[in-house]
């Protein structure tokens, strides 16, 4: 079996480690395509099982004479290529899987896919990923001891670990740093107590929810785009509560909001940053200096009431500074990117750290039940980082299984039902990845 | 000369009663295409020179036939058709006008239509058009005498005569309300004081100018989208403050700026409206009964402060209505525009008003001078609009001119060089249609 991954960045590493693995078991092949492998160490680059391709994904040719010489096909490259990577496979009618969500336009391929009997599987990942075969586990059981479900709520975090946070946002990039600047644009959309609430942009990052995640300690957490759709996806019906949300450091939403307020995470507008500085970008957003501002010039400026904590969160950013910015024709979202990519760096000696939790409340007999589902962890280093591991992993045991003949079908699937998430579930479970389940018996 | 009209809607009337009597002077003809004509009266239906086609503008062949049977062709069709027309007119080689922005998608047509030797020509109504032509006929004045002009702001607004303004929002709709509706979306950029400020979406209806616009009384304007690329337009180089915006009575804004805070201007999102009341719809947006919330219930809703009289107005609107709505997938912006095509409408007997104002500071020899351009213009009635006069006769005095001759060129154009906007701005003030120049010293 030739095993193909587009993708050496820094969430393929434990992606890659897992396979290289298998294909000494089984003696598989592992290919891997992209234009650069500075993230993957000697002793990976000179393991007899592993091929690397130089390829610039637009490079057609070389792209699609790859997936044509190997059986199965993964991509941890950013989502914008997926569709041309599995309108590839479908053309060569190779398996495809990946850990990002399933889009419209990938959703689309379906009818094709079907007819040529091939399975496409996507959101193999943490979140998604873990989020669906964590939940859908506990979801499955206790509805089949009869339990009625009428809350669910879900948080997920990349987080710092608490002994490399250093910085008063609590936070620092383990993952694609686009995502984060771009993350709840659009309208967040959930159920709370039966009723259907929508929040927009610009007011999300005031809607945060305070999250108690005992060991742990204190977050907050933010909506996700659409949680209505999983009322469906996770056979939920009727369902009172039902929200996805993002965890963050307490404090770190308030703060991040200034920037939104500001405008400084518009991806519209393109800006000539030629000769520019990000002090002279910043004031476009920000006429004042940053580093004098007070609470209540700020407060004045985005039109409601702001901490100097989160004051001094945008202070620490130092958007003030004169420092030239790169040259290009690029977007506010773009250049704040660049800045926090700086800014929230991972440094040397820096652990990364991931938290989902799950909140069920059911009802069983005549007692009401809540229960908490709490997944902790803490990267190794730089590189062997919590994201990596549990965005990798997942995906690397699905395809292990994939290839082994014990999942089947035919489709553009994602990891709801028994036959996806028990064997991934197990096998995390024996290297120490598994959920901590709490349940209380509420109160009528 | 065969003229060919697409669109017979609001705005087309007073360019069609022009270029009627041009057809009897000039024995030229009129065709006008759209799928009803409604709008037309029997009398201008009866006209010899006119004739109607029915047209679906999805149906090429017939689009196509009607545009190569004629020799110049106009679109009053909503922005989201003028690019197909205008490809159909490059195919047959036959020049093409529309009051529209010129978008990048039809500006893009620019190499084929010079390679053509055609004039294609845009922003011909009132904003954008009078706005340019007024503007650069005083700018022209200006810079030959001399004068540095160091601030250009300009306003427009399409609102209700003050005899026929029964509303709080002091608004009824007089043009496409789409576009009401979506206004402001994306980040409005100007230049203030030499400096280059943005304001996003969010935040932009909480940045109104006061209005003082004698003799007519006090309004407020919010800045429009992208004040900057005029700076080169209209040759300001090195202007200090630049800023075009739309005129809304006091207060306006700020109601508009809670529905804008709740997320019902989102036009992303589809809703399957199937079943549902406006209540039920407006409980997603805001979770309590508007028609009893207070101010700071909103404000504390919204984040900001909100004024009594801000609330009143959104409570005007009844959105917690129980009538079901229209059936479809609908976003909240489509929505909202439905509504308030009905709560919003135009009554018979109601006349609307037309305020532009420029205004400008400049310095000639040693003083300062500071100029206001006002054009104030009220409808005759329901269907003779302000608003369609002065989007359709500039447009129609252009047609009339490029047929006898007297404007010439290739390219796509606007009307900011004297060969358009002198024909034009002459006629119109042959028909009272001018701007009243103040001009006062200021101190140094």
């Amino acid at each position: 079996m030739k095993i193909l991954l587009f993708g050496a960045g820094r969430s393929s590493l434990y992606f890659i480690e897992y396979l290289l693995k298998q294909c000494e078991k089984y003696t598989w092949e592992l290919s891997i395509a992209d234009v650069h492998f500075d993230n993957l160490s000697l002793s990976i680059r000179s393991n007899p099982k592993l091929t690397l391709v130089e390829l610039n994904i637009e490079d057609h040719r070389l792209r699609e004479q790859l997936i044509h010489a190997h059986d199965f096909v993964v991509s941890l490259l950013p989502v914008q290529f997926h569709f041309t990577i599995a309108s590839d496979c479908l053309k060569f009618s190779k398996p495809f899987a990946n850990a990002s969500y399933i889009t419209d336009e990938l959703k689309s391929l379906e009818p094709e896919i079907l007819s040529k009997g091939l399975l496409f599987a996507g959101e193999l990942g943490l979140d998604p990923g873990l989020d669906h075969m964590s939940a859908m586990e506990t979801i499955h059981k206790l509805q089949a001891k009869g339990a009625k479900i009428t809350s669910f709520t879900s948080f997920t975090g990349g987080l710092i670990a608490p002994e490399s946070d250093n910085n008063p946002w609590h936070y620092k990039i383990s993952w694609n740093p686009r995502n984060i600047v771009l993350a709840g644009q659009g309208m967040a959309q959930f159920k709370q107590n039966g009723s259907i609430v929508y929040i927009p942009y610009h007011q999300l990052f005031r809607h945060t929810w305070k999250l108690n995640i005992s060991p742990y300690g204190k977050y907050e957490g933010y909506p996700n785009r659409d949680s209505l759709h999983y009322e469906d996806l996770y056979g939920l019906d009727g369902i009172k509560t039902l929200l996805r949300g993002t965890i963050r450091a307490t404090g770190f939403c308030e703060a991040w909001n200034i920037l939104i307020q500001s405008g400084f995470t518009n991806d519209n507008v393109c800006i000539n940053t030629d000769q520019l500085s990000m002090q002279q970008i910043s004031r476009r957003f920000f006429p004042f200096d940053i580093k004098d501002a007070t609470p209540g010039q700020m407060s004045s400026h985005i039109g409601f009431s702001v901490s100097s904590k989160a004051v001094n969160s945008l202070k620490w950013l130092q958007l003030d500074s004169e420092i030239l910015l790169q040259k290009g024709m690029l977007t506010p979202a773009q250049i704040l990117e660049n800045w926090l990519m700086l800014k929230w760096k991972l440094e040397e000696g820096d652990k990364d750290m991931v938290i989902m939790q799950h909140r069920y409340e059911y009802e069983l007999g005549n007692d009401r039940f809540q229960m908490t589902s709490t997944l902790y962890d803490i990267g190794s280093d730089l590189h062997h980082t919590a994201m990596s591991k549990l965005v990798g992993l997942p995906l690397a045991i699905y395809v292990k299984n994939y290839l082994l003949g014990n999942i089947k079908g035919t489709g553009y699937q994602i990891p709801v039902s028994k036959m996806y998430y028990l064997p991934i579930l197990s096998e995390l479970a024996e290297i120490g990845i598994q959920f901590k389940h709490v349940v209380r018996k509420q109160r009528k």
